[in-house]
């Protein structure tokens, strides 16, 4: 007897998500020191000042079981976005909320639409509920609204779209996701996955569609621009149903009390945020300056990353780099096998890595 | 259109699991002060000085996302109960590990056994996914194998057994478990959860079972006897086919770094577990003692509370003791509408809680 035979459909063909490669792992695995890791979009500026003392503070109570209500952090985003505290689901990181989404609203037999190079949590999530995953086609390798309004069925129940998406950093206007919400039918809920939202030079006011698109579900993190990864803390918005419908299927203590008040902390921090997003737009000039220098094309960007075709095998340029003790991430899993994606670190990073580019492409003299 | 009717079968009509009321909520709401809960199991020691310096220091990194392959910690789960990484898989607490056996292997039409009166995940779990629970009557409020054995049909998947058990605190002997293992198809999964096994006077060392059945699947936390549950730490160890599967399943950050660290710091530290063992013994005495002189009937527990019956509508107990600032935990939803369900606390709070208890019972002079 084999337990996969035991598995629920989908579940013994699920391919786990890859995660970047912890530094610990690559310094014990290549004996390399001295490593950097830009491979998981994390904030390289290390944990804001606030957010570390929310975390001294809270650890001493940390006996104690979370609010599983999650009652200051609700509040905290309730009027920072202008919004009810019923209208917000707390998820252990939004991977957590986008896999209650699947699991409360789709099964065997449904239907979940999300884009080709779109984040790869969308057909895991999918997979491991037994539901279908309709990939729909990209367009220069970001969302076509107009093919993944095509793919939408009768089976449909869900539809993921990530703005700004991860790997590609493709960004789409505002008008034209308002535009493509008034054309989704009402019975299909929309996800509007914003984890890199607050990398945008222009800030639109998404959560304003709430009132009217009540299908509508955005989703968003403390991981990345407020540089939480590690505690795991993200939420989503949507209509009081919905959020009702997903806080059941949550675990109840599914948000842990130090990153409940690590974000709380966080959200008051507008410095940290400000610096956040200064650096990024350093870096991200940077790198493209240093590619363009090395003729390498690459897919312009609006997240904390950038994905650059290395115009060869992308997982030897990745090895390569790792005994340069640079960690980046291949995404051949998500259908672009020449390209590596580059998380935009500090000045001093940005710099080693491409020199070690430079080295490992066999561009430098 | 309701939201309702385009939730998966069993979501809708599933009851959330009801926490502890935290302290804050209780101080916001009732406008008492100096509260003391005894409501939710925790470790009334407080942060144990090993596990509060590996947060600090984990804190440093939190910009960082966790080691998605918890390598430290199953190393040293390894290490300490003799068996292979590959056989652990690590959770957001416990409760994540025992979703994650329900979404890995049961379904709709599917049958998930657990007894009457045991812990309110089983059924909650199991209706998430649209399964089918049936309860196995309980013998002197504790699990009946026999009844559960009896239970299991062509159709059953998993059997959930709590040991000891909670809210009642019951126990069953390793050898009547052993005999009940031989019994149960060998494709049926056993989750056997110990949330509570450090508290046991004697350890049986139950992994060592796993050897002989490989569709055994042992839980455990760190949520009670470690003092960590606002960190969400727990694990599950099973044969390394079923661990492959569930891992498969866990969200790839479902534990936290800081978390990860605690637990690691939590497992070498033998002092703040066996203090945490006397004061149990310490407080479980007092409050037998005290039950004694108020000739209540309590359910003998081997766990870190104990359960007792107050002879009247608990629900009401529980409210007057709200006003006297103890919170404790009502069983109405267990089936036991006469009980109430205490934690051990320091001794000046179990001294607290009986007085508080006699005066709300009018057993006072």
């Amino acid at each position: 007897m084999s337990f996969c035979d035991l598995a629920v459909s989908g579940v013994a063909e699920l391919q786990p998500y890859v995660p970047g490669k912890p530094i610990e792992e690559l310094q014990r695995q290549y004996g390399v020191r001295d490593v950097i890791k830009l491979a998981s979009n994390e904030n390289p500026l290390g944990p804001s000042k606030a957010a570390l003392a929310a975390v001294a503070l809270s650890s001493k109570e940390m006996t104690r079981y979370p609010d599983g209500n999650g009652y200051a952090l609700k509040m905290a985003l309730a009027d920072k976005n202008q919004l009810a505290p019923e209208q917000i689901t707390l998820g252990n990181g939004s991977n957590d909320v986008l896999e209650l989404v699947a699991r409360a609203f789709a099964g065997a037999g449904d239907e979940v639409v999300y884009s080709e190079h779109a984040f790869a949590v969308y057909p895991i999530v999918t997979k491991a509920i037994g539901a279908t995953g309709v990939v729909a086609a990209a367009k220069d390798y970001g969302h076509d609204l107009a093919a993944i309004l095509k793919a939408i069925t009768s089976r449909t129940k869900i539809v993921f779209i990530a703005n700004p998406n991860n790997p590609t950093g493709t960004w789409i206007a505002a008008a034209e996701i308002k535009a493509f919400l008034e054309k989704v039918p009402e019975n299909v809920l929309v996800v509007l996955d914003e984890a890199y939202v607050e990398y945008l030079e222009q800030q639109e006011n998404t959560i304003a569609w709430l009132q009217d698109f009540h299908n509508l579900i955005i989703t968003r993190t403390f991981s990345k621009a407020y540089g939480l990864a590690g505690l795991r803390i993200g939420y989503a918005m949507s209509h009081p149903e919905v959020a009702d419908l997903l806080n059941r299927v949550r675990q109840p203590f599914n948000a842990n009390s130090l990153a409940q008040a690590a974000a709380v902390a966080a959200l008051g921090d507008d410095n940290y945020l400000q610096q956040a997003r200064e650096i990024n737009a350093a870096g991200m000039k940077q790198l493209i300056a240093g590619f363009e220098k090395l003729a390498l094309q690459y897919i312009p960007s609006k997240g904390n990353f950038i994905t650059v075709n290395v115009h060869s095998n992308a997982a030897e340029v990745f090895d390569d780099l790792l005994y340069e003790g640079v960690i980046v991430r291949p995404v051949a899993n998500y259908g672009l096998p020449q390209h590596l994606r580059v998380s935009i670190g500090l000045p001093a990073e940005n710099e080693r890595f491409l020199e070690a580019l430079t080295k490992v492409l066999g561009r430098g003299e």
